[in-house]
């Protein structure tokens, strides 16, 4: 905060408020707020129908109930007046939703906000040894869960049909949340951000399984791939660019590289292949208790890796109304190179 | 926009932007907005890998992609430009992510944004005939997910368990997503926003079964009732004060009467029978392309109902520590009356 000249931070439901406070909670339309002033202790300001759960979970003392009949922009004032923050500079999250913002400024009109996800996120960059702990569990979940997911690709199923089945085993084999699973086959399998639909594989498809779970709210991420019957010599061709580019890029994660020279080797391999268009992502992004987190692994990114950070590596190749076909896994930066969390081989099954 | 004095709208990946232009996204970090001016064609500005996605499914023209490593603030400032939207009054959604909300006022910074949310929902109040078929499907899903949830549900099993078999039911079944699906036993049953347990259930629970689907984007939410052997005279007395509050305010359902008239029809019953003080929520919400729209059927409300509103009826008694009941159908206001969108028996049934 000094740094960045806050006066305090001011929280929204998510990841830095359950790591800051302890407090998990989910922003429906009441207003919930937590401000973590530099110069007071820190106060958390939720509706009434939480106040019981927040003062038994929260690591906050001074925690501020209101009713559905009052007014948050009068409680948002006096507790801005208290805190004596009506003036100050406050450092909020990319995702406080606007409504929160007006809020603030119509109960402080003087009161500046600016981003500060920046900061928060470099506390979550680097993961503790516990932590790491927790994103292995993750990843060990959805090691199991892509064994099962296999069983479940066959022509004649839709891809809707296959992600519930594959769902439901993530949740039967301890995946807290499954916050997406996507599986997708044909040329749908050339989007890159592709949604299941009803439909079915057919002979000849490639199928690309992604897919995630959290375990105690840090979060797993995988791709993995199926063809349905022998895949024809075009099709291996891009896979095998994509698993190449994956496992290269993973092999050279070390710290004190950076972030931009992972997605170098990736981008290196699929472009000498001649189908650098086809990339049309970054190579990976930061993990943890969010699925899109620190550090970004992008072209040209200067940021240089650490001991516990955390990321996913998932080149892809997509060819629009054809196919397409990527590959992921979740590594953590060590001392001495990385290790992965995920697990699964690599291979493009064939059912 | 007249009424309100905008020159346009700017939407955020949600309900509004999949109804006004039939896009489906999800919001992640990368820039995703849809502006619908008064006075020129909308343009929609999407992260280069939704592109695709985009052109094929978006009733849009201007599709913007931009890439990972262009600057999301210099697009925008283009687009602004292009659609003479510098100093304009734009209308933005209460869930406008801030980064969003920032990037906009720092490509234009005379440009005043202004919450909208309200006259969106208007927008969507009233539904049409294609979107209570709609409806009329993802209540037929649900009504089919009643009858295998029942199968579910016996002494020995988990709450986790029954709600992830409820679950993998509704999807096999047609649901594309679950937003919620809820089954608590005993206890638990008197917790209005509980989530299952792994408490299992024992001869002589209540167990209320909450669940949510959607067809083509479309929201149904039921609640239906089990107990594991006979219930008490106690548990019978709850149950059909419940069935009886239900029933009535869903016959009560009628254009032209006001949401508080149906509020009031079910909170009566539940009053006149001394659990008053054990209904502590509102009737029900409205339902469409989001589990809680408008109209609020809540005490009080003013608010008349017209042909093709839809929203839930859904009464409860929550008696803490010892049970609960709630009973939960979705209607629609017709020009003679109501229709129900979920048929499923209200019966008590003994697993």
């Amino acid at each position: 905060m000094e740094a960045k000249g806050l006066d305090s931070v001011c929280l929204s439901p998510g990841a830095n408020l359950y790591y800051l406070t302890a407090f998990a909670t989910e922003a429906f339309e009441r207003l919930t707020v937590a401000f973590i002033p530099k110069a007071n202790e820190p106060v958390l300001v939720v509706p009434k129908l939480d106040e019981q759960k927040a003062l038994q979970h929260a690591a906050v003392e001074n925690v501020i109930g209101f009713g559905d009949t009052e007014d948050p922009v009068a409680v948002l004032r006096t507790t801005l007046e208290k805190l004596h923050l009506e003036t100050a500079t406050v450092g909020v999250e990319d995702h406080m939703p606007f409504r929160t913002y007006s809020q603030l400024i119509e109960a402080a009109p003087n009161l500046r906000a600016m981003r500060a996800s920046g900061i928060l996120f470099q506390m979550r960059l680097r993961k503790s040894s516990e932590e790491v702990e927790l994103l292995k569990r993750a990843g060990a979940i959805v090691d199991q869960g892509v064994k099962a997911a296999v069983e479940t690709i066959s022509a004649g199923i839709t891809e809707l049909e296959a992600a519930s089945k594959v769902e439901y085993n993530l949740k039967k084999l301890g995946g807290e949340k499954v916050p997406f699973c996507v599986v997708l086959g044909g040329p749908n399998s050339a989007l890159p951000h592709g949604s299941p639909s009803e439909r079915q594989f057919r002979q000849g498809d490639l199928v690309v399984m992604d897919f995630s779970t959290t375990y105690h709210g840090y979060f797993a991420d995988v791709t993995r791939m199926v063809s349905i019957g022998q895949p024809n010599s075009r099709q291996m061709e891009v896979f095998e660019t994509v698993l190449s580019a994956e496992q290269s890029a993973v092999e050279n994660v070390k710290a004190g590289k950076a972030a931009g020279e992972i997605d170098a080797v990736a981008r290196g391999i699929i472009r000498g292949r001649g189908f650098g268009q086809y990339f049309v992502h970054r190579t990976g992004h930061g993990l943890g208790l969010e699925v899109h987190e620190k550090p970004e692994i992008v072209e040209g990114s200067k940021e240089i890796l650490e001991p516990g950070m955390v990321f996913t590596v998932e080149p892809g190749i997509y060819l629009p109304g054809d196919f397409g076909a990527r590959i992921e896994d979740d590594v953590v930066v060590t001392a001495s190179g990385f290790e992965l969390l995920t697990k699964s081989p690599r291979t493009l099954v064939v059912v």
